[in-house]
């Protein structure tokens, strides 16, 4: 698209694409604005490169299959939910959106080495597209990740370093010199592949009335909120469904923007590990997007979740315990009389159960 | 479809789809065969059921999102490869394919308890979509399957049976009086679900030169050479690609069928474990229809396999041991002349390194 520029949330500096910048002189988070996007999906294409015209531009795209991942709809308590399988994605969750997208730009502006800090996908993600578009990847995780993603991330031929926690995975990677940082709390162009989720739904279904989905560093939501909003702004929707951001108990951030204080922390566990980010970068951003489109916030109880790992693989869905607070917040959500019968409500199921075999086997009681 | 009945291969005699059967009186291996199919595809679906007018009728179709995998396309070699990621399959292989197909039939025919055994894929994925239709299922494994696959099968809701090895349990499950038997290697439903990865490839890439392929029992090479066979016998493609099967060391008997003799043993280690079938009852099938094409069979032994899963995974693609055969075998087809420059070679990844993220690491030296 033409006139795409890197805009600073706080301050409003502006940045070229091709600078290597990945947060403002102020510290604050860059975000893509561009004056126009066409947004005719093109027929030749299929996943994310199809809606390559509403991205911002970033060279040849490093593709793995990324996108076009199935809708399966079932009835569930008088709603109609229409599950999107992110989990069928190349590395096994949504992130691969946005790192195809963030890869492809790195690569056109020549970065030869990528730097990402993460608490086990989005590292396995990035490890995958860094290979596959021939850069070298340095991955920092938390000693505490999943052995399955530390695994994957090693496999893909990434350089994997523990780090004592996420925060110290986090400033080991932002201090790294012998790379760009790219991690995706930052990264604006990942943010802009998770908006081709929006595209897609809208495209195949329409656009739904709500969305449910958990949220960690609120990446996922601001892609589809931003895709929803194009849709609606373009007039080609009528409007932008409303989100609900699910997030588990002892890592709640977003709870306390919306609400003004703290969810009271339950246990000292972390069953979801795949959204325990304690000071997500663009949490400001996120909640307004949830407050615009009418939605809210809902925690999840850490002993909510074996329930709905075992709900959703019953229906054949094997996701990771991260994926399941979905649908203890929908009951949540109905109760509260948030949700209206016959309301769609799409749900992104995020990343596969594979990777997270022998924790949904504990849960579930099976080992 | 009208007029489809099951037909023994050894013995021509006929029975009905509604029959309950798993093999016929004399022993034989039965097929689906049909007057007619229709294969113009349903454009308001997408995946297996798109293809539904060439399949034999099923009743309501039990979906979790199978079919319409990604194909990501490399040079390689000289060659141009299609990589069909069939590892992106609602359960992590190819073999859901088969499942929807069976699974529908099944429960068509009024079965409420589904037997099958399986070295874990087939097992994972019967599980998942009797689940999803509200049946039983019952899946008798080698104690040695991989820990994940179990686990998998289980978190599905299915009743999991360990036997000594694989030969005991299909005895086990084929001697089960509690439900209706329909291990993948026998049900010819199966077969008929696996057609549609012919027909998916036709519609969007045409008719390869030829396919590359771990074979096991062979269900998922009879089922794509009976779909590339009716759209070349209907006139819509020109021909039928050649296939060549690759089977690894220890276990090779399609390389015993074809060529008269044993391929040598050369170690005792299973690392292929997917295709570690030492007696598949369609062996002469799976015989014929490598031959009929051109093709032939191309064994791989262990130590090639690191190598493999390397070479994929820093292409970006994670795939379990028994899927990594494809790329030795190429350089042996090369090597040996059996493919000409610039031919299109289409290559299903069968299975996700996920559930073996553990072999994957050891073999590669990173645990």
């Amino acid at each position: 698209m033409a006139g795409c520029v890197l805009r600073c949330l706080s301050c409003g500096r502006v940045y070229e694409l091709s600078d290597r910048v990945w947060r403002c002189s102020c510290g604050g988070v860059l975000d893509v604005v561009c004056e126009e996007r066409a947004l005719e999906p093109d027929p030749g294409k299929r996943g994310v490169w199809r809606y390559w015209r509403a991205l911002p531009p970033t060279g040849p795209p490093v593709s793995l299959g990324e996108g076009g991942t199935p809708v399966v709809e079932r009835e569930h308590g008088g709603l109609k939910v229409l599950f999107k399988l992110e989990y069928l994605s190349p590395t096994g969750s949504f992130k691969d959106r946005g790192s195809a997208v963030a890869v492809s730009h790195l690569r056109s502006i020549g970065v030869d080495t990528v730097v990402v800090d993460s608490s086990g996908n989005a590292g396995a993600s990035m490890a995958a597209y860094a290979s596959a578009a021939g850069l070298r990847c340095r991955v920092y995780v938390p000693r505490a990740a999943p052995l399955y993603k530390k695994l994957q991330i090693a496999a893909y031929g990434a350089e994997l370093v523990e780090a004592e926690n996420r925060e110290a995975a986090t400033l080991r990677a932002q201090s790294c010199k012998e790379g760009f940082y790219a991690g995706h709390l930052w990264n604006s162009f990942f943010v802009e592949g998770c908006a081709t989720l929006a595209f897609e739904v809208y495209e195949e279904h329409g656009v739904p009335d709500v969305v449910v989905l958990p949220v960690g560093s609120g990446t996922l939501l601001l892609g589809m909120y931003k895709g929803f909003r194009l849709l609606a702004e373009s007039g080609l929707a009528g409007g932008v469904p409303r989100f609900y951001a699910v997030q588990a108990e002892n890592n709640a951030p977003l709870y306390r923007e919306i609400h003004g204080r703290e969810y009271p922390a339950l246990s000292g566990e972390v069953v979801a590990d795949g959204i325990a980010v304690p000071n997500p970068p663009r949490l400001r951003q996120v909640a307004s997007a949830v407050r615009e489109s009418g939605g809210g916030v809902v925690v999840v109880r850490n002993d909510e979740i074996p329930g709905a790992l075992r709900g959703l693989a019953r229906m054949g869905f094997f996701v990771e315990p991260t994926s399941a607070v979905v649908l203890p917040a929908l009951e949540k959500l109905r109760a509260e009389g948030l949700l209206d019968a016959g309301e769609r409500v799409l749900i992104p199921l995020t990343g596969s159960g594979l990777k997270a075999a022998e924790k949904v086997a504990k849960l579930l009681g099976l080992a």
